[in-house]
C-alpha cells in the first residue's frame, strides 16, 4: 500500500541479531522519531536510558529473566515514565495520581512504537522487553532512576539474524466493535485458535501446539507481578 | 530519510477536518495496522469501538469536555484496555493487577500509534482524545463497556482542513540519558522554554506566550483526574 503500512504490517519481534552495530545516524533517526509522538497535554513525561555499559547490560538481561539478547543486541533502550523532571522544575507539582500512571504508560508506548517503526523502516529489528518489570527495584537502582521515574519496558534493537513468521493476530471482527461493546464470538475464536495452533506447530517443527485460548489461560492462571502495585506506590505513582 | 521516518517526523495533531469521509479501504488499512503491533505476552488486551452513531458522537464530544471535532470528524475510534475477553474465555482468570493496568495502557497505545501513522501515511490526520477520561463512567455506559474494559483514549481521524506547525519537543539531550538517569540541564531547558514560547506566539499571532515550564507548572498545579483510581478499581483494574 505504502512503505509506512508495509513496515507496520511486517512487524515481528526479533530476538537474534548480527554483531553489526547501529550507526549513529540510525540511532539519531530512531530517537528523533520517538520524540515526535503525541504527548498528553504536552506533558512529555518520558525518558529513555540508552544502556551501553556492558556490566549493566549483563545485569539487565538477568533481571529480565535471563534474556541473553538484552546483553548482546546492538542497542538496548530503557523506556521510562518520568515525572521527576516536572518535580525538578516545580517542586510542589501535583503528581502521583493513577491518571498519571496511565499517561506515563501511554506516552512511553507512543514514543517507543515510533522508535520501533523507525528502526524497522531501516531494515533493523527489535523486541519489547516487559521482563524488566520482573525486577523493577533493581532496574531503578542500576540506572539510578529517582522517585517518579520507572522503567515501563526495555527495547532490544539490531540487525536481524533471523526471519520469523508474522504471528496471527486476533481477527478484526473480535477486536473492533461497532458503537457498542460486544462479547466474543465463539466460532470466530475457534477458527483463530486453530490458526494460532498451526502457527506454533510450523514455527517449532511440531514441538509446540498451543491455541490462543490455551496460551492466555495459562498466562492468566498465575498472578501478574503482584508486587507492581507497591512498587509503583513507592516510586511516587498510584498514591492518589 | 524514508517514508516511515518522514511520516513520523511530520506528525502534528489535526483538530479540523473536511467533510470527506475515510474510505472503507483506508479504514481497513488503519485497523489492520493497529492489529500488527506487539502485544505483551501475546495477551492482546485491546478493543476498539468505532463510533458512527451520531447521538453517541455528540455525547462523547460533550463528555470529552466539549471537543466538537469528536462529533464531526470522519472516524472516531475509542481505544479500550480489555481483559473482559479473557474472563469470557476463562472465568477464573487472574485479572485486576496493577501490572495489567500497565499492560492494558501500553498495548492500547502501541496499537493506536500504528493506526495514527497508517492514517497519516495516507494523507489523513488525527488527534488523541484523552478527554474521554473526564467522564470515564459515562463513556463506559454509553458504549456498553463491561467490567475489565475501559476507554484509555479516543482518536479523531479525517482529512485535514488545517496545516499547523510541528510543535517543538523536549531536546534529545534532556529526554535521552546514557547509562544513568541525569537531572535536567537548566541551560538547555531555558533554551527550550524560549523555543516553545516562540512557537505559541507564532501560532496564536502573539496572543499566547507560554514556555514549557510555565505550561507544565499550570497543568501540575491541579489534581489530575483524582477520580481515576476509584474508577479503575470499580472496572476491575488496580484491585491488587
Amino acid at each position: 500500500m505504502n512503505q509506512v503500512i508495509d513496515t507496520i504490517l511486517s512487524h515481528r519481534s526479533i530476538r537474534k541479531f548480527t554483531e553489526q552495530p547501529i550507526s549513529d545516524q540510525q540511532l539519531e533517526a530512531i530517537l528523533n522519531a520517538a520524540r515526535a509522538a503525541s504527548s498528553s497535554s504536552f506533558i512529555q513525561c518520558v525518558s529513555v536510558i540508552r544502556v551501553t555499559d556492558t556490566e549493566k547490560r549483563r545485569l539487565l538481561a538477568e533481571y529480565a529473566g535471563g534474556q541473553a539478547y538484552v546483553e548482546t543486541c546492538a542497542e538496548f533502550l530503557v523506556w521510562c515514565s518520568d515525572f521527576s523532571r516536572h518535580v525538578q522544575i516545580k517542586p510542589d507539582a501535583k503528581v502521583g495520581f493513577a491518571e498519571q500512571t496511565l499517561i506515563g504508560a501511554v506516552d512511553t508506548a507512543l514514543m517507543a512504537q515510533n522508535a520501533m517503526l523507525a528502526a524497522e523502516s531501516m531494515g533493523l529489528g527489535g523486541v519489547y522487553i516487559g521482563g524488566l518489570r520482573n525486577n523493577p527495584d533493581k532496574v531503578c537502582e542500576l540506572l539510578k532512576l529517582p522517585e517518579h521515574v520507572y522503567a515501563v519496558f526495555g527495547m532490544c534493537l539490531g540487525h536481524p539474524d533471523q526471519d520469523p513468521e508474522i504471528k496471527p493476530r486476533l481477527p478484526k471482527s473480535i477486536m473492533v466493535h461497532d458503537n457498542d461493546y460486544k462479547r466474543i464470538d465463539e466460532e470466530t475464536l475457534a477458527e483463530y485458535d486453530e490458526q494460532v495452533r498451526e502457527y506454533y506447530q510450523t514455527r517449532t517443527g511440531g514441538n509446540k501446539s498451543t491455541s490462543w485460548t490455551e496460551q492466555i489461560s495459562a498466562t492468566l492462571d498465575k498472578e501478574a507481578r503482584p508486587f507492581m502495585k507497591d512498587f509503583l506506590r513507592r516510586k511516587g505513582y498510584l498514591k492518589f
